[in-house]
């Protein structure tokens, strides 16, 4: 199969820039579409080493909701995974319904090094590739979108990338020993991987085999074929999501879209008490479009710099959303992770708990979240939703969310002396700036689907909400976890904040 | 505080019998109010090794259904726990409302040897102290029962242990250098653990210091201590659970229950065709209670020993239980668990899945829950429920489960290709019987709550349940993971022979 891939194959910067843009009205429409009609995702790449599945995977999940996207990295079975057959870890990782898996290599990876390095035999080879024919056939018949992207490069060019990382100091770390002999054995690993991906092509699980010694031409076959997969999922179902043509984000002139909610149920805008600390906020703070270009472009490479430093040296970060609705958290952590390696961070939604949380204490779901060590996990919304959502809507007793600024300040303080560095934002708006947003969400037909009537019960609820705001911002503000307010009516001045107090944050402990 | 233990204190043999008798009646009774009353109880087990933590877990969860325990078994923190803050370990493992997690070995454990190894240093023992009083009070002041038991032998009754232990050589593996090293320094842990035990005996996480060196005495006080505390728990909140005095189980005589449901919904008894595997069961079958205790007792001592087997040699075993409502599955657990070390099995129950299941395959959440080698999983109900109660009812379409048979048949293939023992059994007894312990169970005060509503109705789905249950022994009934239909009319012949299977599938492999 491998030999059919034209290695030569190129494409220029223009037709690179024509295909991206459309790809990027295309995939979050696409995506929102599977998540709507319950579509797990489960998107793999294999291929050889050095061949760019880490820009591949940064590509895609840049163009993806962070908050229904998972990245899983498959590094050598550990002592835990040996207990069990190979498929155990990755049945774990399989996308719930709605979700997209993104697997950093898979079973592949393993029984190909396994085959290659002799520790299994012909017979149980024979076996495994059969195995994973049932595993992927029975995610496939369950309704998993399946895409499999092998991506190819030649031995020369192979080696050639191999000698560049080796020269380049902050590459150097990236190639092993066993890297290079792998490159040495190139011929032979190819002969198994023919065998490999022969036998596993199957018509629910076909391989997209990629050429990837060109860039351009890599990233735009990455994308596309995951768009065409989720669109073809989306079609065995009798479903149209719209093309990016079929669907226009501006208004139609002239054409007003019927509002959710006719009139603004908050009457009075409440007054924010001196006392608290919202009201040092400045909602006058602005930053324009060059300066804010500048910046970011200047943040963001800090932090890829910033993200690598604290895989090196095992430092764990954990980086708190909250906010007002409306008032940017999603823009803000897709600048934040936009230039980040996705193999090294997640971001971790949280939503009402499930009947399984609600069996254990609040705290339970968050522990079981946070990152390890040398990794990155932002949460969007978090813990603080005992004594924020719980509260005001009576769902904690006064007892429950009252005794939480204690409990948030131990547990934080537990992840800070395991040297994890701690930020929290808490994403201020004005009541005006959400209500004017809100009435341009409802005419926007690509982002209508952000606002919902439940959005405006919680408008109305903005008194009470303040009042909970300036408490956990007292209560919880500590030395080592400290709340930073976010000016955000302009959301190119949060973001740049947000951006820049994460690598002050950072610096600070490395 | 350890000083004040009287390691003299002994219970003769009668009185520990009367105390085991009533803690028999009473820990069942105890444990259901809890379940009922959504109170999740944590016991840990701390102390000097060989002080008999083992036995004293073995002893608690034959007295508990297993179906609402588990059992955590603390060793050296692993790769993945050394990337995280200490509790991240635990909290995962805290018991969900109404369920009871037994801990051998805890975060004491790896504290108190991080600090005689000197791998902490005064302040951050200072500083983990307490978080550890942290850690339990959230639970506590969430509503869990914290029972914290400290097993205590003198550094002389240690070494003759040891000793004595060494000498044997099936328990010769349990004793490494460490151990003796450790015990050398019996004084110098014993200050280290004199000041854990004052530092973190708070009033909701009290300690329970048990003299451990007589057996009778250490088991009786080991029950007592979790009866009082889940007593405790209940009386808090105003519930006052029955003693077994008050609360006979035999029916009242001449005062009869009133039926849950009066008139049976099976109105002709179906009859069972001649080709299913059923019908080769002869139902007659019978033991007799001398004959049943001989065969047990020498089954249970066989089995103790292959578990041990199994564990030194890594071989995972997999054992299911299907049967008909009443047909004594709980029953046949128990007997064949009696004898169990618990640290090397786990009784896995499985009712209807909850929303995060139902959002992934339905084969997840049996794969997250298989053994790891040299570990035994008991499923109390299985994946077997896709083409049983959800084809009969209906839940997966007749595409979903027709193409079950082949998907169980491959899972379980790969259990067996990583070496596991697959055993199932399916408990059969005829509708008649199933008519007579319906009405027994309706008039026992104690086991009235076995029996629903949903009981009846699932008994008047006889006929198509039959269907399923043929199609389901015809279609995975496979060389690797055969089915074992046992003849259950009779409990004691059926416990025989799921013990005796057990061993010969095992053996047969070993």
């Amino acid at each position: 199969m491998l030999e059919t891939l034209d290695l030569k194959a190129r494409l220029g910067n223009k037709a690179f820039r024509e295909a991206m843009d459309r790809l990027e009205l295309e995939l979050p429409i696409l995506q929102r579409a599977v998540f709507e009609h319950d579509i797990p995702v489960l998107v793999l790449f294999e291929g050889w080493f050095a061949s760019g599945r880490g820009d591949s995977i940064g590509q895609l999940v840049h163009h993806l909701d962070p908050r229904a996207t998972r990245v899983h990295v498959t590094h050598a079975s550990s002592e835990e995974d040996r207990l069990r057959p190979w498929q155990w870890r990755f049945w774990r990782c399989t996308p719930p319904r709605g979700r997209i898996a993104v697997f950093d290599r898979s079973w592949y990876y393993l029984l190909w090094n396994q085959r290659d390095e002799g520790t299994i035999d012909a017979a149980r080879w024979e076996r495994e590739l059969q195995a994973v024919d049932e595993f992927e056939r029975q995610l496939v018949e369950d309704g998993t979108a399946l895409v499999k992207c092998w991506l190819h490069i030649g031995p020369d060019e192979q080696k050639r990338r191999l000698k560049a990382w080796a020269k380049d100091e902050t590459q150097r770390w990236r190639v092993s020993d066993e890297d290079w002999k792998r490159q040495r054995n190139y011929p032979r690993r190819q002969a198994l991987a023919e065998e490999m991906l022969a036998r596993t092509n199957t018509h629910r699980g076909p391989w997209t085999l990629i050429e990837a010694e060109d860039e351009n031409h890599r990233r735009v076959r990455v994308l596309s074929a995951v768009a065409d997969a989720m669109r073809r999922a989306l079609e065995q179902r009798g479903i149209h999501a719209p093309t990016p043509e079929e669907l226009p984000d501006a208004p139609v002139a002239g054409k007003k879209l019927k509002p959710i909610v006719a009139t603004d149920p908050l009457k009075t805008p409440p007054v924010i008490p001196k006392d608290s600390p919202l009201s040092r906020a400045d909602l006058s703070r602005r930053l324009d479009r060059d300066e804010y270009a500048k910046r970011l472009k200047k943040g963001q490479a800090r932090l890829r710099e910033l993200e690598f430093l604290c895989y090196t040296k095992r430092l764990p970060v954990v980086i708190v959303f909250e906010g007002w609705d409306a008032a940017g958290k999603g823009g803000a952590i897709r600048r934040l992770t936009e230039s980040l390696d996705p193999r090294g961070y997640k971001v971790v939604p949280f939503a009402a708990p499930t009947a399984t949380e609600k069996a254990h204490h609040y705290l339970w779901r968050f522990w079981s979240e946070i990152p390890k060590d040398g990794h990155w996990a932002i949460f969007d919304r978090s813990w603080y939703g005992r004594v924020l959502v719980e509260r005001v809507e009576g769902f904690a007793a006064q007892t429950e969310w009252g005794r939480a600024f204690q409990e948030i300040n131990e547990f934080e303080r537990s992840l800070v002396t395991h040297k994890t560095v701690v930020v929290k934002f808490w994403l201020h708006i004005s009541p005006e700036e959400q209500l004017a947003r809100f009435r341009r969400r409802e005419q926007s037909p690509l982002r209508r689907h952000k606002i919902t009537e439940e959005d405006w019960r919680n408008r109305a609820q903005w008194p009470p909400y303040l009042a909970a705001v300036t408490d956990m911002l007292r209560q919880t503000s500590t030395t080592h976890a400290p709340w930073t307010v976010v000016e955000a009516d302009d959301k190119l001045w949060a973001r740049a904040k947000v951006v820049e107090t994460v690598i002050k944050a950072v610096e600070a402990r490395l």
